[in-house]
C-alpha cells in the first residue's frame, strides 16, 4: 500500500511535470526548427559556404604542419615600417584615433596621388580619384558590387583569387571563366609566361551581356605577368564590348627580371575603364594591416564609394596614417636600389629560385613564376609514394595537400580551389606554395621533401 | 593670287585634321557617353547616394565652425588605450603584423568572450558566437546582408543610425519604420524616456513578411535607454512572429544614473533570436580604430561570417590585439571606480547637464538624453532669430544647421538625416550635438550660442 501511495503521489506530481517539462521541450524544439528554417543566408550567397582558407587554417592548427598555405611573410616587415607604426602610436596628436576621412585618409589618399600619378603618368586627383578601403578585398568587394547587377556577365580568368566568384554571385552576376593553359614545354621547366590565355576562346566571351572582366597580374597563384600583347588585346575587347576592367595589381612590387609590370589603366583608352587595386599588406609585407586602395576615373569610383560608405564607411586612421608615412618615405628613393618596392623583388627572386630547385630536385615539375611570391608545382610525377585512400575530396589536389600536411609535415593549397567547378581538373596535379618564408623554413621545406622522397 | 593660294593649301592640309580632329573627339565623346551609360550603379543602391557625414564634414571644413557634429572626442582617449597600441607596435612578435584568424583575431575573442559571458551571464563561445568586425558599421552590414531577401521586412525604429536603411535597401528588404514620438511635457524638460513607440502601431508592423527588427539602445541620435518594460514588449512581438533582433549597442557603456543598460539578448527566449553589436571606437573612445563585433548563437553568427568573408574577410590585427590587451585591463576592474567604462559614464554625465543647460539657457529646448554622447533640441522657439532664406535645402532642421554653421559658427546635424522620407518633419525643428567634447569647447559654444541670442 506504500509503494502505491508513493506511486499515487508520484504519479500526482510528477505527470504534471513531465507533460510541462516535455511541452516546454518539444515547444522550444519548434521554435528552434523555425529559427534555424526562417534565419538562413539569403539565396544570392548560395553555394559560397565553404573557403578553402578556413579549411587549410584549421588543418594547419590541427597538425602543425611547416606552414607554405597561406601568402604573408614569417619574417619581420621592413622596420622603418612597424616604425612609422610606433611614430603614431606614440604621436601627441590624437585626432589620429578618432575617424577620419570616409574615402580616405587625407595624408594617405595624398601619398598614392603623388606615387600613382608618376606611374600611370597622368595627374590622379587624390580626392576624386582614389578610395582606401579595408584590405584590398574591400576594394574587390566594392568594385564588384558598385558595378554588377542582376545578369550582368563578368569574365574571370583562371585561376583566380577565389573571392572573384562568390562576390560576383552575390551582386546577381554571372561569372565566364576561361583558363590560362599551360603550353608545350620541351627540356626546360615550364614558367608562368607559358601559361596563356586562347585568344578566341577569350573572344567568344565577350558579348553585350558583359559588364566586366577581371584581371589580375602579377597572377595568384601562377605568378603569370601579363605581357603588352596580352594586356592589349585585353584591352582591345574591353573597348570594343565598353567592358570594365577590374585588375587586381596587389603584387605589383613582385616581379622579376626581366619581367615588368604593365598598368592595364595606362593602355590608350583604358584609363576611363579601369579601376586598378592595389594593397599595403602586399606592398610593404605587413598583411595584417588590412589596408588596400582603388584608383580610377571618378565616374567609376563614385560607384565603388557608394557600396563602401554603405558597408564600412571608413577606414582605420593610425593604419593609414602609418602606411602615408611609408610611402612617403619610398617616394624619396623610387626606383633606387634601397627602394623596399626594388630590395623586396630582389629578395624574393633567391627564395624563388631556391624552391623551384628543391622542387625539380625531388621530382616535381615547378612552374617559374615570373612575379608574386607563389609557385605552383606538378606533383604527379610523385603520385607512386602518396597514398590518399584515407582522403575523401572530390579533387585529387584536396586529397594530395592533406595527405602531405598529415602525413609528411608540409603544407601547400590545392590549386583547384582557384577554378570554377568545371575547370577544377585542370589544377589537380598542382598544388601551390608560397615562398615569401625565412630562409631557414625554405630549407626545412627542401629537408622535409628530400627526406620524403628518400633522396 | 597668294591669298587664294594659301587658302588651298590651307584647305588642302588642315581640312583632313579638322575632320580626324573631330571625329577622334566625338568618338571619344561617344565613348564616354557609353561608359557613363553602362557603368551606373545597381538598382538595389538606387536612391543611397547622398550621406549627411559627406555633406557635413565638407561644411566644416569650408566654414571652420565649431563642430559638435560628428560623434567622436576632441580629447585624447585613455592613455592605457593608446599605450596598447604602442605595446603592439613595439613587439618583437611580427606575427601581429600579417593575418589573424578572418572571424576574430583569437587573443581578442577570448577577452570579448570573457567580458560578454559575464554580461549576459551564460558562456559564449569565442569560436563560433563571435565575430569581430571592421567597425561595428560592417557588423550592421554583415549581419542585415547575411539575413535579409528580397522582399524581406525590416522594422526600424526612428530616428535611426542613417546606414540602416541603405543597407537593408540593397539587400532587397523593405524597411518598416516606426518613429518613437515625443509624449506631452509638462513644467520641465523632456528626457529621452518621454520619447515612446506606441504599442498599438509597433505590433501592427509585425508579420509574416518581417524578417528582422533593428534596435539601438541606448538609441543614436536620442540617447534612449529602452526599459525592461520596452524592451519586453519588443521581445514578445520577435518570438510570436519568429523575427531575428539587431541591436546596435554601440553606447553600451553611456548610459547615466539612474538608468541600466539592458541588453535584449538577455530576455526569455531572446538569445536564440538576438545578434548584439558593440564597438572598440565607442567603448575606448577611439572611434579611428574601426574595430567591432557581434555575438549570438551560432546559426546566426554563420550567415553574417559568410558575408563578412566575402566582402573584407579578415580584420586588422594590431588594432586587434591592442584592444585584447585594452580589455583584459578591463576585466579585472569590471563595475569598479577605476574602470574605464565607469569613469567614462560619469565624466560624460557632468558634459551632458551642462550642455543642456547651455541650450536651455539660451531658449532651446533640449531632451535630455539617458545613454549616449549626442542631445537633441527644439530650436523652433528661436526661430526668429534665424533667417534662413538662403538656404535651400528641403528640410527646416538641414536649412537651420547651414545657417549656423555660416552665420554663428556651431555646427550640428539635422536629424531628419535619421528618418525616412514620409517621417522627416518630425524632426524639423530639432538639433542634434555631440557632447564628448573638451570642456573648453563645450565652454565656447555655450559662448557663442549667449552671444548670437543676445544674452
Amino acid at each position: 500500500m506504500n509503494t502505491h501511495k508513493t506511486g499515487f503521489i508520484f504519479k500526482v506530481l510528477v505527470k504534471p511535470f513531465t507533460f510541462t517539462f516535455c511541452r516546454n521541450l518539444s515547444e522550444s524544439a519548434a521554435r528552434m526548427s523555425d529559427i534555424k528554417k526562417k534565419f538562413v543566408l539569403p539565396s544570392r550567397y548560395a553555394g559560397s559556404e565553404t573557403s578553402v582558407w578556413n579549411e587549410y587554417i584549421k588543418l594547419a592548427a590541427a597538425y602543425k604542419p611547416l606552414n607554405l598555405g597561406q601568402g604573408f611573410p614569417d619574417y619581420p616587415p621592413p622596420s622603418y615600417v612597424t616604425d612609422a607604426l610606433k611614430e603614431v602610436a606614440c604621436s601627441e596628436n590624437n585626432f589620429l584615433h578618432q575617424y577620419t576621412r570616409g574615402f580616405g585618409h587625407p595624408r594617405l589618399v595624398n601619398a598614392l596621388s603623388k606615387l600613382y600619378s608618376k606611374l600611370i603618368g597622368r595627374e590622379i586627383n587624390a580626392q576624386t580619384e582614389i578610395l582606401t578601403t579595408l584590405g584590398a578585398y574591400e576594394a574587390l568587394f566594392s568594385s564588384i558590387i558598385g558595378h554588377v547587377d542582376n545578369n550582368d556577365e563578368v569574365i574571370i580568368i583562371e585561376p583566380f583569387f577565389d573571392c572573384y566568384e562568390p562576390i560576383v554571385l552575390s551582386a546577381g552576376g554571372v561569372p565566364k571563366f576561361i583558363p590560362l593553359r599551360l603550353k608545350e614545354v620541351e627540356g626546360r621547366l615550364p614558367t608562368s609566361a607559358d601559361w596563356v590565355l586562347d585568344k578566341n576562346e577569350l573572344e567568344g566571351l565577350f558579348n553585350s551581356k558583359t559588364k566586366a572582366i577581371i584581371l589580375n597580374t602579377p597572377n595568384n597563384p601562377l605568378g603569370k605577368v601579363f605581357t603588352l600583347e596580352e594586356l592589349t588585346h585585353i584591352a582591345d575587347l574591353c573597348k570594343k564590348h565598353n567592358v570594365l576592367c577590374i585588375s587586381d595589381e596587389v603584387y605589383e612590387w613582385m616581379v622579376y627580371k626581366p619581367n615588368t609590370h604593365i598598368r592595364i589603366a595606362t593602355l590608350p583608352g583604358m584609363w576611363e575603364r579601369t579601376i586598378t587595386i592595389g594593397s599595403a599588406g602586399k606592398t610593404f609585407s605587413v598583411t595584417g594591416w588590412k589596408l588596400g586602395w582603388a584608383y580610377g576615373p571618378e565616374n567609376l569610383l563614385v560607384n565603388m564609394q557608394l557600396v563602401h560608405q554603405n558597408s564600412v564607411y571608413t577606414g582605420c586612421t593610425p593604419i593609414q596614417e602609418a602606411t602615408a608615412i611609408a610611402f612617403e618615405k619610398e617616394l624619396t628613393r623610387l626606383g633606387e636600389d634601397e627602394c623596399f618596392f626594388v630590395s623586396l623583388a630582389k629578395e624574393l627572386e633567391v627564395k624563388r629560385d631556391f624552391m623551384a630547385k628543391f622542387l625539380s630536385d625531388v621530382g616535381m615539375k615547378p612552374t617559374i613564376p615570373e612575379g608574386g611570391y607563389f609557385m605552383i608545382a606538378d606533383w604527379s610525377p610523385l603520385e607512386s609514394k602518396v597514398d590518399m585512400s584515407s582522403e575523401t575530396d572530390k579533387y585529387k589536389d584536396y586529397r594530395f595537400t592533406k595527405w602531405m600536411t598529415k602525413n609528411v609535415g608540409l603544407q601547400g593549397i590545392p590549386p583547384s580551389a582557384f577554378y570554377s567547378t568545371v575547370h577544377k581538373n585542370l589544377a589537380e596535379n598542382y598544388v601551390r606554395y608560397c615562398f615569401i618564408k625565412q630562409d631557414e623554413n625554405l630549407q626545412k621545406a627542401s629537408d622535409i621533401l628530400h627526406k620524403w622522397v628518400g633522396k
